[in-house]
């Protein structure tokens, strides 16, 4: 039997190959696949559009490049790994001595057999990461350089998946889609991203929940920018990025510090006893970057395993479907799950009999036999939700302050919410 | 010559044997005892009385009960403590084979020769209590089984002793009377509230104490839900229970976390050096969970040595005289005298002259020799108390922050009002 | 060449032998020679003026004092040291036995050798500080006594050095003027404001600084009094005291305890990595009392080395120019500077493009080339900048929070600033 790890990294497996960008056909068919697992609402935004401080830019897309040295042999060849070009490179055709064409190479002098990745998306630009052996292994002399690329006119492609839930207000989970052929970095996210979604359409949850599979940053700005109104709406939200390193879990919290993701999450992993750690905001990363800005100051907290450029991997040709695993997918998966039950059952409740303990035992919901020292969790429970059920503590600080289960917790609520004791 | 923590060792070992409960005849001879000692206003509630949520229930009163063996021994024997009952059994007068009626009895069998307490108040029942020893020698047979009580309508009652003070706003000590043959739970707690009050009469207190002797939970609801009004001026709060076993003092914080009370209690167990506990809010415990409900939420905390349920003698037949000591109790009772001497000097005062220092010199408050290194505790009060009183602090604050003793600092506050420079 | 700390301490030496007091010629004398570094405004206030809570007390001058024995040899003589006369001594010209003389003779047992700095400037009295060694050299019998002094309406002399900035808002810089031969205390403190003043006047600082060189507790009071509309434009404020002893230095908070200046200088004694302590604010000490008693609640802190009455010099003979270093004052000079130029570039900022990043690339202000995972110290600064700036935190706080040099922010701020993008 396959397991839902094993499924999710055969998904990264396919999607691994694939040249994406921030515009361009690559970021259309790894949507097409995405869509094989989940339904897909697919956003065309043209060159040109305005969004917020920025510009939709030309659409990239490129069929073949190479270096071929003077016998015709291809020494980088595109078609063996999307790295190997600079991500937006403007179209060449030439003959030139390496002297000239070392101003156009990347290497990772220091990690000699991996090749880097490297983009130049505003700036008119083209250029080769190969490895530093290829490179050192490169005779002088002439070489041919083709890069057979457009930038035109066209779209930025972004996609969203809704899963419809008991109230309009939304959680957004979002992940980037335009890094090529790069594994944790971020395929890892969109699997996790995909199944969690499929998993959470099994139910109807509280929250509706709204996976956003755009390009980094300019995809996010380009979502915000046409989602003004629906911003407000958004309570919570989760960014996910390199999720399947072996590495434990890292929590980058949100921008507020304190938002209700930030707790929930912390308290998963805290209770959870996983490895893991907590980062402050920091303004660099993904596109926690864009909801986090200031004037949106949204709830989004970024969930990975080991946080970008922690890992020597980061961003180089090593960071393939090999560095990631099944069970660090499956673990990141789990986590998600977690957070999102907790959050979705948590509430802030008001105590209705407020004035000393409501008489619990004739409704039931206390123990007949008195004198006894080991009351029952369930008891328990009880008793701090109506402690705490001033308006200013939701379940979560119940559970917290209390030490008791979540579920525990939040069984509690819902048997003194039906026996009319608190409401919402 | 007697001290007044064998005095009230004394009074333990009178009361200890009665067989109190939630009302009946066993609470009015307490609070007759108690009444030798200072003055109770007695306060009788019919049964059907609305309190709060609840409703006082049916008075019980017991004469008589016991398990005899076939030859008409009695093996348990109500007489020989008030223990053996299950509180508020119904009354029953039955022969049963032995099978039968361990349905209703109640053992510990982790402590073989100790008697536990147990309770049914509000679910109609009847059950003895009794060792594990006696239990296993018990041969298998009929026994003829006898509770000779009554469960009738009548009172609930509660009483109140008030020392006046200075001002209308009032300090409520109150411990629990309803607990059978125990006698750290919570006779001590009476004895120790009852030397209290007589020691507080004997000067004029700043504020109005008000000592509350009534049976656990329904005796405070029904206090609380009779004295609307006064709960508005009451202003401080201490639960007294468990006073007299020999561990450490254990003070429960009110609800609110930083009332008065719980600053004060704090500041005068650090300060004076004990070993001591300090454990955070909980709604569970005494009758702080009635007081600190969250419609009331009044700054009442709980002093206790051991809490509730720390220690195995905890309502069990252990928990005797033997197990409270006159030293523990006079410990106990001295921390309530220093707290509630803090609690009555601690005020905020207002600045008159907050511009510069005021002239301390001309009026007689500093020294005229200057240069010296070691400037006087007193005149370091002084500065302290005209620097915090911005209204943000009261003496306590200045006590804390200065590291002065708290006298020192209310007799600078003092000297200061009488030269005009502070008012409160 | 001569450094600064050098030409300091040359300073210190010069001041050091005067007899300075609360008033007099002495003060008038110490303020020529610093006037000689910096053009000063001298202020005269007349004997009688009510200031605030206090009054300008009469004038007091001095030309001579001795104690001379049966033979005419002066045992203790105010020409040695300005230090042998208790200050504000009323005059006295008698022969009395050393009996009788001991009630007006000042000592330091533990510290045989060293003469004590006492004063009596409110209650009329006279008398004599000597080594405890010249007072066992003493053999019973008569002496002559002879203070020829002066108390007379007169004035209280201040005096104030402004440095123009770019606002009128003030930041002060306040050092006592009226301790006789100390050099610690406090020569060295008016030697590094005296020098500060200079260095600042080289630019035009963002703010205006006012240094004031004042007696202490009524020169501060009176500098209080007659600047009650200016006090309102005071922001930031510097005690400085014991600058030039060999501890490390000690900072003073304000009574805030959280203002400005108590932030920068945390700052930059941290993030400088100099061995130092904060205290928390109390109040006794330096002039720091006046201006952060609780109706100015200035935010004014106070710079020391070794605290006042924290080494066994202070307030004795031992504390003259061999207890002070060139070395050490430059030291404080220097934090002085630091903390200058950082209050003086801290700013509160308003992101203008609060909504997603703005695009820095277009403006020049970020690295064309995508992918690396070394972002340049100057672009994560502007990130930090945009991301903090919600009116909410100043540059210190992006410093802080970051971990960038403070300048680093600073510059990014300033570069934000000149493309549109923030405005203070």
């Amino acid at each position: 039997m396959t397991t839902v790890g094993e499924e999710m990294h055969a998904l990264v497996e396919r999607l691994y190959p694939l040249c994406r960008s921030i515009t361009g056909d690559g970021v259309r068919a790894t949507l097409d696949i995405v869509g094989e697992h989940l339904p897909l609402q697919v956003h065309e935004v043209p060159t040109g559009t305005r969004v917020l401080d920025w510009t939709v830019p030309q659409e990239w897309n490129i069929r073949d490049a190479y270096i071929a040295d003077a016998s015709g042999r291809r020494v980088v060849d595109f078609a063996a790994s999307s790295l190997h070009v600079l991500g937006y490179s403007v179209p060449v055709a030439a003959t030139m001595p390496l002297a000239e064409l070392r101003d156009h190479l990347h290497t990772l002098p220091d990690r000699p057999s991996w090749v880097p990745y490297r983009t130049s998306y505003y700036t008119p630009e083209w250029g080769f990461c190969l490895s530093q052996e290829t490179l050192d292994a490169m005779p002088d002399g002439d070489y041919e350089v083709r890069i057979d690329s457009t930038l035109a006119d066209g779209h930025l492609t972004y996609a969203e998946h809704v899963v419809p839930g008991q109230v309009p207000e939304e959680v957004i989970v979002s992940c980037h889609i335009c890094h090529p052929s790069l594994a944790n970095d971020n395929m890892a996210g969109v699997a996790v991203a995909a199944f969690l979604a499929k998993e959470l359409a099994e139910r109807t949850p509280y929250y509706t929940y709204r996976f956003v599979f755009a390009p980094g940053t300019i995809g996010a700005i380009t979502w915000l920018a046409r989602n003004a109104e629906r911003v407000q709406r958004v309570e919570h939200g989760l960014v996910l990025a390199c999720a399947g390193d072996p590495g434990r879990l890292t929590y980058k919290r949100s921008r507020r510090g304190d938002a209700d993701i930030d707790r929930v999450v912390r308290h998963v992993l805290t209770a959870s006893e996983r490895p893991h750690r907590i980062d402050e905001f920091t303004p660099y990363g993904y596109d926690e970057r864009q909801y986090c800005s200031p004037g949106f100051n949204l709830g989004v907290g970024s969930l990975s395993r080991t946080p970008y450029a922690a890992y020597p991997e980061y961003h180089t040709s090593a960071d393939n479907p090999d560095f990631v695993s099944p069970e660090a997918m499956a673990d990141t998966l789990a986590v998600c799950r977690e957070v999102f039950a907790v959050l979705d059952r948590n509430r802030r409740y008001q105590n209705l009999s407020p004035y000393g303990e409501p008489q619990l035992g004739r409704r039931g919901l206390y123990d007949s036999l008195g004198g006894r020292s080991d009351a029952k969790q369930a008891q328990m429970a009880m008793l701090w939700v109506l402690s705490m059920s001033d308006g200013e503590h939701d379940l979560l600080d119940v559970a917290e302050r209390s030490g008791l289960p979540f579920d525990t917790v939040a069984d509690a609520a819902d048997a003194l919410r039906d026996a009319g004791l608190i409401k919402a």
